[in-house]
């Protein structure tokens, strides 16, 4: 059996390397943080992971080329941590493939020297927040105190955290790393920018970095009149179930 | 492709242990009684099961912090023998994972030198008891004998017994193992702690131990109020489905 | 992941060995017709078959003691060719598990010097035969003269055989045995002993033995009053779903 | 587990070998275009490809012997390149199975010395072309200018390629392997050789060789009268719903 596999474009060494996933998951948020945090640093892509658990398809670009589902490593230097960020098309679909994915991934991250991990999703309530909290959940107790300055909200969120987002510090943390998973809170049904900028900013105070949230404003704001649209009709009562804002958002492949 | 791990926290040598299994299962009759002997007894945890076959999903707690779905191994010294008490959140799904699964634990129970392995179940039978009988599976025909004098019933349950209760005892037989599973008299549409309470008492007998039922009483007493309850509206025709009498027992992920 | 293990009871030698299976199929068939032939030739078990692709559960029998779901090999010995039976509770189910679990059947049929299989099935028609025909399928072309003269039809049967029986002569074809599939003719929705009685004899000639039929006949002829009701019924125009005529041949797991 | 076999009949050595895949798919265009190919230039079987991802079945023959279900290599010599041509009964079914199997034909190939695997199939839209376009979709940008002048149309064909078609070039391109497939314009919803006949006379071109299109041309006529049927029938609003022109065409297996 195939198994899956990570293709290394380019080799390189990483100063206190933090691996941060944004991989699709609910409303996008950690999709969308992750893919704006690379664009505007400028993120070199180092890898590449193929898995026979990702749907056996190859896309067909608008040029003519075809490529292969996959995720991707892309990594940015810093001053006291290099990034090595996480993002791709797909998650795996059923547990085994997730476990195995996962446990490839930290491999990666292992033998770049990653001891922290970042995880980026989104917290479905059903309802638009006003202004998204960020809720946190850590691998150790310890952290709880450490991050709580930054403004992430501990003990508030209940139930699971399915998928990369959660394993890769479950896992992680068996491999002797920390984790951090920052959710931002969402309505659930729907890609919400809004909901990724909030989290962004938490993430780039804990990475003591500057990123322009300009053109993430501008989505954002697309978000918020969309709510807004909404909360209105439902007061009207006009019935109107909640779609997604940006339809470019949702050409990913589930 | 990951395999199910057993990571052990502390080494233990033990004394003719024998393995008790409590998961998940039929009216959690067995994971109740399995919690209550480790919480009763101050059992200690000495190793954690984890699997790909469990929900890819990490849970969140009160406090902030994640964990992992898993399965766990207790130890309590005896006079006679050691105790290895397993307990967990799930069991997995499909057959080929239940295997698995079932062959490591075995194999960690061999290698801590298990010879005997009790399982503890509902079992079924879609009425009320007024007095939950526990029938008796054994590996092996002489046992028979051997284990009805403390009041186990042989040869009226029927079909067959599914998952870790029934492969520990199948897989341990290849293995030179013997084993019986406890099954308690039970609805099976909702929890039942009373006949948790009944394989319990059964099982304190086998082991000669002592454990106090108070508290499993208190539940126990929830338990037939709620069948009295459902008896008398049957009786007065009014329809209701049976459900879970304590929603806390219901905590665990499938 | 633990594998499909086969655990040899008893170390046998064997003269010029012939593999007859009779796993359960359409109609039960094949299934009746070797467990018929390992009783009345006195056959005995040597080895037994567990897989993880058979269900999860272990059979709860009336003396109390539980059993794994297994295939069995039996043994009896002939005068040119000694005969290894395989018989069970059930086939795996996916396509995967049914390819492992014929592969390591044939891994110890080689080992004991098999180099000619005979599957036994049943043929569905969704008709009552009045005189059973049975239908021959092998591996090699010049073997349909060979055996057109025990009376196996030949050519007439189409579409494909589904599992173990289909499998072992494909599989062993690539092993360079040879193989026949002998297919009774059979309604298809309900347990035809006739039809195995049928296959029986055949199989009796080819193996040029001697068995007694007596038994059979009476269940065979409890299958022809069931199917005289039924056609009666159908001319009266009172509709009558087929059903299984004798109960206890359904206590098999699927 | 058993794995996907390849089973060489033939040890053959090629000159700059291209591999060429026509499996079952939409319309079975790619399967027509392939099997013509082989019956009209001779080509010689020399590999077949067993796996325990294809139906757990064996297929029954009109002359008494039964086939299994496989994919089958075919060698052409050619000029300048040797053709390796794969077809075959039916493709996996999930994803994990594709790869694998995808897998085992590229390492195949590999040691054969492909470089350049050409893939074929349908592009369904849901409705008749009047004159089918050849659709194409490359491994490489450079590779789009070069193939444009044989008359294919790149950047028109949306979303994915599934299966055989697409993970050959997909994961042929991480082999440092160069691919393009063709797909032929169709309906979707019935065979169509009319498509088939449209890439095959592309194809022909890019390979520098002459097949007589005779045979295909009926068969092809056939689609086109059906296809006018249709229209017809739609203007003149009688429903009709598209079903196969050929039923000899759908005696695959999924």
């Amino acid at each position: 059996m195939m198994e899956t596999t990570i293709v290394e474009k380019k080799k390189v060494r990483l100063k206190n390397p933090i691996l941060i996933e944004g991989l699709p998951g609910i409303g996008l948020v950690g999709k969308i943080a992750a893919d704006y945090l690379i664009s505007e640093l400028k993120a070199e892509k180092v890898a590449e992971l193929y898995s026979p658990h990702f749907p056996h398809q190859v896309l067909m670009q608008k040029n003519g080329v075809m490529r292969m589902i996959k995720n991707k490593f892309y990594v940015v230097k810093g001053k006291k941590n290099d990034l090595l960020i996480l993002v791709g098309d797909v998650q795996a679909v059923t547990s085994e493939a997730q476990y195995e994915v996962s446990g490839k991934i930290l491999d990666y991250a292992q033998k770049k020297g990653v001891k922290m991990v970042i995880t980026l999703g989104g917290y479905g309530t059903g309802k638009m927040p006003t202004a998204p909290k960020v809720f946190g959940i850590v691998t150790h107790k310890h952290m709880v105190e450490e991050y709580k300055k930054y403004g992430i909200v501990f003990g508030e969120s209940k139930g699971s955290i399915i998928g990369a987002a959660g394993l890769l510090l479950g896992l992680g943390k068996i491999r002797n790393m920390s984790g951090i998973c920052l959710m931002g809170e969402t309505h659930g049904g729907f890609v919400d920018a809004r909901s990724a900028q909030a989290i962004l900013e938490i993430l780039c105070k804990i990475l003591d970095i500057n990123v322009d949230v300009k053109k993430l404003d501008e989505r954002a704001r697309e978000t918020e009149m969309f709510a807004r649209k909404i909360e209105k009709e439902a007061l009207s009562g006009k019935g109107m179930p909640p779609v997604e804002t940006t339809k470019q958002d949702l050409s990913y492949i589930r």
